[in-house]
Formats: C-alpha cells, structure tokens, sequence
C-alpha cells in the first residue's frame, strides 16, 4: 500500500449532516488489475506497451475479472433510507450495526435547507432542481427534527419499560442512522459508483458514492481515469440511435485526426468500426 | 405443475397483522431434483432405487446442487425492519415497491398483545417468553398505533406541499408496510428457512418463513420431508462435543436395531461411522 | 406458458457436430416483467401506456431487476472447452455429467471445414475470417478424429484394468463432449448472449448462444426486440469519442425527425440530451 | 499484516508433481473479524469477554458475515480437471490463464504411484484405499506420460501450421496444466476447504485444499481453530440419528462434567439443550 493510500485508512469523509465513509483497508492496486490480467491474457498482452494502456484496453472491452482482484472495505455511517437503496447492490459483504441487539443512537438525517426540493416534473422518482423558498424549508426541517426527538423519546420510553428491543424499534423512522462495514470488489464497486454518482440517484445516497469515488481514485487512479473515459462519462446508444447518427454524419474522420482528439490509434479504428 | 400447486398459485396466507406470502410462480417439482441429479451423477444413481431415497441422499450429503434446479417466486407484503432482515439473503431477485416513485400506504405493523414482550434475559437480541400483561401492552399498542397514524398524517402534509417523495418519506418508521417480488432456487430456499424458522430469528420474519415453509412442503414435499429431517431437525456436534459423546455411550447399536428406528442401512453405517 | 413456448419444450437445436440445447422449463413470459416492474414503480409506471414501452423503457435504462424474474432451464451437450468458457458466468445454477461418477461418453468435437482456420492477425484471441485450403483441413480433421479415437481407446483400456475412473479420464481431451441443466435469470442471460454471441466470442461457444438466443426470442418476444435494440446492436462512446462525434455534427436533428426514425417522443429527447 | 504472514506471501507450496498454491495478499486477519462483528452486534457483544471467545461464537452458530469481511488471493497451477471442480464455487473472483491467447505449456499431471489405484467398491466416485502394485502403476504412469508428450507435440505440430491456437488446443487432455489468480472471503474460503479437504473429494484437489488450509491456519490462527472444532470435525445428525443417541444415553453429564472436557460453559448448557 502507497504512503498516499496508507494516509486515507480511516479518514472520516464526512456525508449528509451526520454520516461518513471511512476507508478501513484495500486489498491490491492498478498494479494488481494489471498483474491479473497478464495471467489471464499471458503473452497476449506483451504489445500493450504499458500498464495504463492495458487497464484502458480491459476497461474499454469489458474485461471485467481483472478488475475484482482489487477490494476495498469501507466503514460507513448512513441513514436507513439509504442503507435500503444501497443494500441492493448484492455482490458484496455486511456486517451492519443491529438494532435486536443494541440500542439504535440518536441521530436522523434531516435535509439540509437546498434539498427540500419539490417533487421533479420530469422524473417520477426525484427531485425539482431547485428548492423550496428559505422560510418553507426551515419549517419542514424543523418539522422533522421535531418528530425525529419525539420518536427518539418514545423509544427510549418504551426501552424503559424493558419492551425487547427488536419491537421497540419499529416505530424508528428511516431517516435514523445506522452503520455497516461494506467490502466488495472495485468492478462491483464501479458498478455501484456508476448507478448512484448518476444524477438520477436520490441525492442521498449520491453523496456516499461521490466520497468513495474520491477514495478509489487515490487508490487505483489509471483504474479510475479509465472508469470514468469509458463508462461514467461514455454513453450507449441504441440502434435506432447509431442509424441516426451515421445518417446525420456526411463524412468520418481520419484515424489521424481522431488520435489528434486523443484517441488511441486503436481507438480510432474502433471508432471508425462502430461508424460504418 | 400439479393441480395441488396449481391451486396454491396467489393464495394469501395472511402473516403478521397486514401481510401476506403469495406464490406467484414455481419452476419444478421433487421430479426436477432428481432428473438434474440423475444427469449430474449418470448412471451412478440407478442403485439409488426411487426417487425419495436419492433426495434424501441428495440433502443428506449436500449435494446441493439438484435443489437449485426448483425456483419459488413470491410475492410478499411486510414490515420494513423485516424486509431489512430478509434482504439479506443476497442469492434472490428482488423487486420491491418504491417510496420514490409512489406514495407508501397508510399501513403499519402493530405487534399482537402477546408478542408485547420484554428483552428476553438469555438472548440479547430476542424477547421474553411470556408477554407483558394485558394491559400494558394495549397501552403500548394503542401508543404504537397513534404515532404511526400521526407519522402518516405528517408525510400526506408533506406531499400536500410537493415535497418531493423521496424526501417526504423520510421519518416514516419501520413499522411501515411494503411489498417485493422475491424469487430464489429451492437450496437458497432451504438456507433461508432453516435460519428463519429457527427460534433465534425474530418472531415478525418466522411467521412469513413459516407460511412459506407450508407453501414449499405441498410444492416439493420429499425434499422438504428431507429439509426437514436432515436439516431443520438435525443438530451438529462439535469436535469436543462428538468426543464426550463417544465417551458416554458405552455401546454402540447395531445396523439392525438402527433400521428398526427407521434409518436406512446406508444411514445406519454412516451414523456408525460418525460414532467412531 | 403459451402453446408456442410449450412446443419449444425439449426440442433439440442441434449445435456443433454432437451438441444440442434444450429448453427444459421456462418460469414467466413478457408479463411477468412487466408485472414485476409494476410492484416496484407503482403508480409510477401507469403513464407507460403498454407493456411492449414499459420493457423497452426498462431495458433502456438499465433497471434490470424486472428481467430476474423470468428464468430459463435448458439441457446442453457440449464439448469440455466450450463448458470452461461457459461456466465463468457465475449468476447460473449447474448440474454437470461427473466424470467421477461416471464414464465419460465417445463424442468428441471435430471442427467443420470451414473453421478450420488460422490465428487472426488481427485478434490476440480468434482465428482468421477465412478457412485453411479443403485438403489442409480435411487432413487436420481427420488427424484430430484419429487421436480423439486413441483417446478414448486407452480410457476404455484403463478402465478394464480398472482404474478408479476419476484417474482414467485425466487425458481425454477438452473436445470431449460434457451434459449440464443450466438455469439462470433472464438478466443474466442477456448478459450471457451479449458476450457469447459477439464476434469476438468464439465461435464454438457463439452456436449455443444463438441458437439460445432464437429460444429466448420466442419465450420473451418483446424483451428480447429490446434486448437487441438497446444492448445487442448498441454500441457504447467513450468520453472522447462523444467529443469528436459531437465536433462532428454541425446540427442536430428535432424531435420530429428523430420521431420519423422510429424513436419514440422521449428517445428522441434522450438523445438530444447525450448529444450536448 | 503480521511478519509471519508477510514471509508467507509468494511462497510456493508444491501440490502434486507440477502444481503449487502460493499466497499472493490477504484484507484483514483474526482481529478484522472481530472488529466487524463488533460493528454488528454493538454493546451485546462486550459480554464475550474475548477475540477468541467471540470468533468461536460466531463460528458455531452460524454467524457467518464476519468471517466475509476476511480476503484471500491465491496464484494457482493446477491440472485442468481440478480446475473444473474448483470453479464450481461461484462466489470467489478468478482470472485464468487462457488458451486462445497464448499456447499451454508443457506441463501435465501424471499421478505419483501410490494414487494409481482401481475404482473404489464403496463409493460410486472414488478410488480405493490401495494403489495397484508397483509394476502395473508404473506401466500406467509410463503410458499417460507418453500419451501427453504426443497431444503436446500434436499440439505444437498445429499451432506450427498457424492453426488458431483456439482451435489447436481442442485435443489438449484435462491433465494439462493451467493457472489462476483466484480471490474469495474467508466465509467461502472455509466453505470450499470443508469440501474440498473432506475425505470424499478427489485426491487431486484436497492436495490444493491441504495447502491453502495451512496457509489459512497461518493468516487468521482464531478462525482456523474454530473452524476446525465447529465445521470441519464437527458432524450433523439426523433428526431420527439424534432419537437414537437420546435413547442409548441413560444419563446426560452435568455442566461442570462438560466444562473439564473442555467445552466452555455456555457450550455445555448448549450440548444439553440438543440432547433433551
């Protein structure tokens, strides 16, 4: 581990009003994906000349298993909310804090006065892009932290009373914090980061992805670079969209002037190739 | 699919106070099992005569994979704080109701008098035996009830100002209501039955685990006889535990007073064998 | 399951010389995706009016989970190569003929003329576009049939001394023909078509994907016209080559005339929106 | 990672003539396990006053999302047929060494002399308790050996003819060697030992899984105990074997008569709870 990753071990990335990631170990580097690939693909990948080249390559053609050679493990504190979003990702390992066996903290996640935001015209499932006037979403949010003490209370309440705790919970809100560790491999982990760094992720969980994505970049950044060339800021087109596009095109570049754009010479065949 | 199961197709066994288990679909019988067995292990199975026999030896010497040959595919109203425990089998599809998207429903989980328990005293994650007296747990039922009444009247204030749902739904408890499509292999199936009819699990997530159990036993019924008898109804030893038994018996049976309690031969030689 | 699908049942696609797939059961059809993604949006998805613009809505998108709910059995014959490639698809339930437990079978794979082919000068990985000359190949074929006929000879051979038979089979070779029931989830057979009936996947494991992919089709006709439109004819642009594409075009098309193309009212704006 | 640990890293364990298992890097050790558990279980867990006392726990009842949070890579050589067991444990990440891009090498498993042994009379998949006699095992190896120099030099002969190597390698035998990095938690990791290691698994993978269970023992010492007394010596019986032990046992021991066995208390009062 390089002294730049060793120093992120167990920084709090601080997210939302009271939550964090923290990364608590990783196992392996671009240095790994690399090695791993030159297993599978032996002599084959003697003429990609060098390591970033060669992670671009994998990355770019869906080479996907030399990428799950490298793990990371984070500590991270989020709301339930969340935490039920995040859960779907299923190709990882957790071990979350429970509330059958301790008591849940008080702590909720109230909105900060930006993102009381309307319902989105555009998206059933978001947000408007701008939020409600600062008077209305000062009430809201006291509204909330208010409702969030008097569940904490009642809870408490019913804790005394020696109710199990497993019952008493149930009327804990999804806004309450609760913690896991999370380990997965960096292509799940790409996977992950690409589905909730995407606008179209509840802002929420938006935030934990932005914080990891800052860590695996340190981590594995010709990995990162290439995820983010290839896959972040790539987009698919379908079928009709490719007719449309070769239609609207009345000539196609050079290989020569593609590699001007900074295209690889191979890049700029592939190009040509979904082109034509 | 025989008519039995046929006519199990999207009955509601009703759990808990407002959910429900639904089969919406099966793939495959106790037939299934012994047909991928059979093309597994060739003609290397033909000694085992019948097909109850191969199942039970199937189970017995988890050869796990025949099961996964049987899909379940469920639909499933419950409480979240059980749904947060259920997804936790990761080897299952999932699709769940979204508060993004549609507004949750004014339905909350209320325990029964009688699982108004304390913390269990042996078990720090579970409840007492005997519930809390009368009494009292309708005070706290009817306290669990008005808040979530209270909660649900908070988040249809909030939607009356067109605060986004993703927002708005935030302090609604864990106590609420949802509903999934939950689809997994008969292995898997087994695996989450065994640990969610145990009497460690939670008392809310047994009653779907034991209404699913019901479906499985008249869907495939010698594997579940052999779930049942292998599994469910076994007990590992430890090293240590094994050695203290070894020293506590001061004679071992014979293969013929064992068939007379019902093993077969083969079984009998294996218990045998485990005692030496 | 419908009369069409039911008539696929056990119907053999011949692939290869000696393989074949099977369709052996089939849970869900079209409806079943869509019932699913029904649960998960609600409300949400009444404004797509039919079943055909919700999959293709889906499918677009990229929220998978929907496609999970169906599941595909199907019987395979095919050669230990093929298997090796085949089985790296994780997400899938196995039963494998075992060599253990029984004699491996003389069928062997003998390449056609036709690809009998040279290394691609192109391609690390594949073999050339065109054929070795009718004599050159015939004589590679009928050297390949002599030694798999020597092979097996020596197995039987080490068998009548008998051999333990998981020892006798260690030098058959890996165009010996192997048996599995493979089940997966219509997701993860989308994946699995999207890699193995692409050029690049050779071509021995690309027969079984096609003639997969024609089941397939008629099971989820609808699913499967998305399929091809929004993943198997996509194609994916890097970061820099939407750069270039987007240099390139020196005006857009309207709404209207990407409309005229085919794609419906909120493509078209999908595309405008990846276009600026 | 501790010094001990950090010699084992890269070192060679020899598995049959040509193979080896070597440790390439491990995320976490005994206290990586506790920590996690910590995390999930909270205050309920300061009663187990110790690491070792907790891991035990964990171990014997199952609770198995700890032991997750534990990575193991391995650099594997490996005959293909052992391969092709291995890779039937699914949740593990693998790159392997392919033949399409580069050649196989010259390396084929041919069993020592005391492995040559006739099909076992007890069990349908394996190979008796003694070897063939000196003569016959040696003529047999002598023949194997002959016959992979001849594939191999059929195999170079194609390859020299500019066959695509995809191709040329058809009639390589399954004793051929090949290679893999090959990633897994601990959780799985004892998964596979357990079968692997067992006595019914073939000779020629409970080599590998000898090896990676010493070097597992050596990297987290807590978990390997316990995995040895809870799983792996450990033996499940029946429900109607557990009638029968109940029945032949006149007396049950007291707690204390359990506790100088060595079991703690707790595991005493478990062992009578089974036993009533």
């Amino acid at each position: 581990m390089t002294e730049e990753v060793q120093a992120l071990l167990g920084k709090e990335y601080r997210c939302l009003d009271k939550g964090f990631v923290r990364l608590i170990d990783v196992m392996g580097d671009d240095a790994a994906i690399v090695q791993a690939a030159r297993v599978s693909y032996g002599s084959g990948t003697k003429k990609v000349h060098e390591d970033r080249g060669l992670i671009r390559y994998l990355m770019r053609h869906l080479h996907t298993t030399p990428f799950e050679m490298v793990e990371f493990k984070f500590h991270v504190k989020l709301p339930i909310f969340v935490a039920r979003q995040w859960i779907r990702h299923r190709t990882a390992n957790v071990n979350e804090y429970s509330g059958r066996y301790s008591e849940m903290k008080d702590e909720f996640y109230v909105p900060d006065p930006d993102q009381v935001r309307a319902q989105s015209a555009m998206n059933k499932q978001g947000r408007a892009e701008t939020a409600f006037d600062a008077d209305e979403a000062e009430k809201i949010r006291a509204s909330m932290q208010q409702t969030q003490e008097m569940l904490y209370g009642q809870y408490q309440d019913l804790l005394a009373t020696d109710l199990a705790r497993e019952i008493a919970r149930i009327n804990l809100p999804v806004s309450n914090y609760t913690e896991w560790y999370w380990k997965t491999d960096l292509h799940n982990l790409f996977h992950f980061l690409r589905l909730r760094i995407d606008p179209h992720a509840q802002y929420e969980i938006r935030v934990f992805g932005e914080a990891m994505a800052e860590i695996v970049k340190a981590a594995v950044p010709l990995a990162y670079e290439a995820f983010e060339d290839y896959i972040l800021h790539a987009r698919r087109f379908s079928r009709l969209e490719l007719e449309a596009l070769r239609s609207m095109l009345t000539s196609l570049p050079t290989v020569e002037e593609l590699e001007s754009r900074g295209l690889s010479g191979r890049e700029a065949r592939e190009f040509l190739d979904k082109m034509q």
